[in-house]
């Protein structure tokens, strides 16, 4: 190349060589200045930028020290070749994995991560944040403790007594950024052999988060009642990870009979444990509230985890979880050195939102808007067409479609995407996919769709599902 | 106990029997009605808290069940025994868990967690959340990228590649909740089998993490220029956790040989690493800010770990690390179902903190702020005696001394304690305390104590130190 290009600013507290030794690097880095390229004379360069060969000769020196170019004799400086393979692939990968942005070709995204997006309590939030952020509270400034901050955990506690049956005091919650991280918590506590179930099908990420951190786990297959005692019992799992209150994906509601057995092979054994994730109970539209399979136990066998994900929105980063007395006291004894990943300015002010009573009020509106949408899409698939089966109980968050319609379950996503709709197939959701089922279902949350866009994106499903030949 | 006295409410939603149910459980969890308690006849109660002797049966009936009490015929009901050592024992340590509350006892602590307490910017703080809760801003409400909201790893970016010498791309950096965390995620991107190398002494809780995460590691001692090479080799380590900034504890800087050498040492194989914690780096008081090693690493073998908890506030929980691009590439297909644990609102409001000049604007005041306080300590403790040897570079936030009063390091802190001063021994850095050395020094952080502080402890130092006799 006979010349660079770049804004080099003699006011920038940056060295003039640092500038240009920057430049140079990333545009090698990231192969705009290709390998073997000639870079320009000191002397060309240095009329040509008015900035002195020696500052020029720095960054070719500091270049040639890191390995970016290499200097021929009698021809000048020539750009090594790197790698850059890994550097381009990242960033195609990373481009595409922001899950905040859609894939512009969908109009309407039935799934079930998100939440109503007109109802979060903005003007409260901030009214309790601007009361939070108080100079003269000392406590926004020191590390509190370990399982979060206490005023929160107690209300947590007194919520979880009265709203799910959960009887706990402040002492046995912990506060983390997430379920993930929760587990995380778990892995730590438990033993490194013990052996971890989880619902087949099942919330999809807890594979790949067993996996990732070596956890040993088997795929329990459930009926319509959760986990089939048998398999249980034949699995050799010692810790069983279930959604009692609202099967994902299934949505099916665990009876008590079924929560007994499992409860009952728990106490069976030293070791056993049921984690139960209580991810959207704050949901259910008929009927009276079932209390978490926690209250049921008498013997520390069961953990409980919650969120404030579904009731007030993901990405305020805040799960909780409740633990037995005694692996409480193996938790502090072995893990109160970790840090409570939620902010305290954050804590502070859910627990302001709880304790004034913001939050209680917000649940009831969040249920009556989200089961008019639930009941407006039930409707509308209804009516769509009489060979579908919705299946889930009249709780949570999403439900399930079986759509007979000759399609298997990839023709009724794809035929949806090309509408601009996207449905979610279940067979992600099973672990061993030499499951020997036929799947024609799929997964539809509706949280974030407004009424009107489910009235429009059930037209598209109904052009895409059965206005068409098979033949074609 | 002939009767029970409870608030039970006939307007709350919560069915009678459950209140007296609840209440009973929990006096009997708690220890207040001891086992073998008689419980009052279902005739005196109902009469007593005018509520049917069916609700009471229904609540005696569930407690029963649930093996709280146990019927004896023609005598009544009685508290079953219950092992009640976990939750007394846990209620105990939690309450003493909580690192917010500090020991009265205690007048000036020198921790090295701390923050100065007068400086957080509040009221910028404040009016940048109310911007960023924002009605209309949807991304609040939607779970973004995995590693983080994109302008704040773009700012950091270039926070990172002009203040220290670290030359990376957006794409490069995971935002997390702290170090802690960051960890987890090498535990989890790293194989089972490899082996960290951490510094001794070194921050404590490394080992405790690695502990309890299963990774295996070996504390590696260190010389006061870091990490001795010939000792790296032998431990058979092929990660290294290093601080060349400031090494803590010995506050030391790694000069740019011992850099190299270890640079050297990760670039002989292949799976070798050093992971360069740079916690403390935005403190340097006197001549140019020595860039991080990883500005030196061309073959993508540092991985660089910051912080906002020492120039912002530790309790905001905003950690980041960058990643080398092949190692990118392996997070990306491996780990990308992780959420970013920081809340994005709190992303959002850091961003907009830096890319609005406030976080340079702090940075400098906190830099003139903690110039200051290590001026008067380290004066302040020249003049006290001339057998207190202070170590560690001008840079910061705490400092080791070693005090030839012929104290030993347990009797130095001892005696502070007495006076009201809490130091720490040096000897809790180091993981193997077989390590033949004789301590008689401690670290003492100076950020969080105020001037006037500073000196009354620096007297009380005196008081505990250097008048007294060793007789006694």
């Amino acid at each position: 190349m006979d010349m660079i290009t770049l804004n080099i600013t003699t006011e920038s507290s940056i060295p003039l060589y640092l500038q240009l030794y920057t430049f140079l690097k990333i545009e090698i880095q990231e192969g705009r200045i290709p390998c073997d390229t000639k870079l320009p004379s000191k002397r060309k360069l240095s009329s040509y930028l008015k900035i002195s060969q020696n500052t020029i000769q720095t960054a070719y020196d500091q270049l040639m020290e890191e390995g970016y170019i290499i200097p021929i004799e009698r021809k000048g400086f020539f750009v090594c070749k790197l790698d850059l393979i890994a550097s381009l692939k990242t960033e195609e990968i990373t481009k595409s994995l922001d899950h905040g942005t859609h894939n512009p070709s969908i109009a309407y995204d039935f799934s079930y991560h998100g939440i109503d997006m007109e109802t979060f309590p903005f003007s409260t939030w901030r009214k309790l944040t601007k009361d939070v952020l108080n100079e003269f509270d000392k406590e926004l400034l020191k590390l509190g403790n370990s399982q979060g901050y206490g005023p929160l955990r107690s209300v947590i506690a007194s919520y979880l007594h009265q709203s799910r049956g959960v009887p706990c005091t402040e002492q046995q919650i912990i506060i983390s950024s997430g379920t993930e991280l929760l587990f995380q918590i778990l892995f730590q506590l438990f033993e490194e052999d013990c052996m971890y179930g989880i619902e087949n099908p099942g919330y999809e990420k807890l594979n790949l988060l067993f996996t990732s951190n070596r956890a040993r786990f088997k795929a329990i297959n459930i009926d319509k009642n959760g986990m089939i005692p048998d398999e249980v019992i034949n699995s050799g799992a010692n810790i069983l990870c279930i959604t009692p209150a609202h099967q994902f994906p299934s949505g099916e509601i665990m009876p008590i009979n079924r929560r007994i057995q499992l409860l009952n092979w728990a106490n069976e054994a030293s070791g056993r444990y049921l984690v139960e994730d209580d991810y959207d109970s704050e949901f259910k539209y008929s009927g009276k509230p079932i209390p978490a399979l926690c209250g049921l136990d008498s013997n520390e066998k069961v953990i409980y985890m919650g969120s404030f994900s579904k009731a007030l929105s993901p990405t305020l980063r805040i799960s909780y979880m409740v633990l037995p007395h005694h692996l409480l006291v193996k938790y502090i004894s072995k893990l109160s050195y970790l840090i409570c990943p939620v902010p305290i300015i954050e804590q502070k002010v859910l627990y302001q939102f709880i304790q004034e009573g913001f939050f209680e009020r917000h649940l009831n509106k969040m249920r009556t808007i989200y089961r008019k949408k639930r009941e407006l899409l039930v409707n509308q698939i209804q009516q769509l067409h009489q060979n579908i089966i919705i299946s889930g109980a009249d709780a949570g968050l999403h439900l399930l479609l079986k759509v007979n319609n000759g399609m298997t379950e990839e023709q009724l996503v794809t035929s949806a995407f090309l509408k601009g709709v996207k449905v979610y197939g279940i067979s992600k959701y099973y672990y061993n996919q030499e499951n020997p089922i036929h799947f024609c279902s799929v997964l539809i949350g509706f949280a974030a769709l407004s009424e009107d866009d489910i009235t429009k994106a059930i037209k598209k499903l109904s052009e895409a599902w059965f206005s068409f030949s098979l033949n074609s």
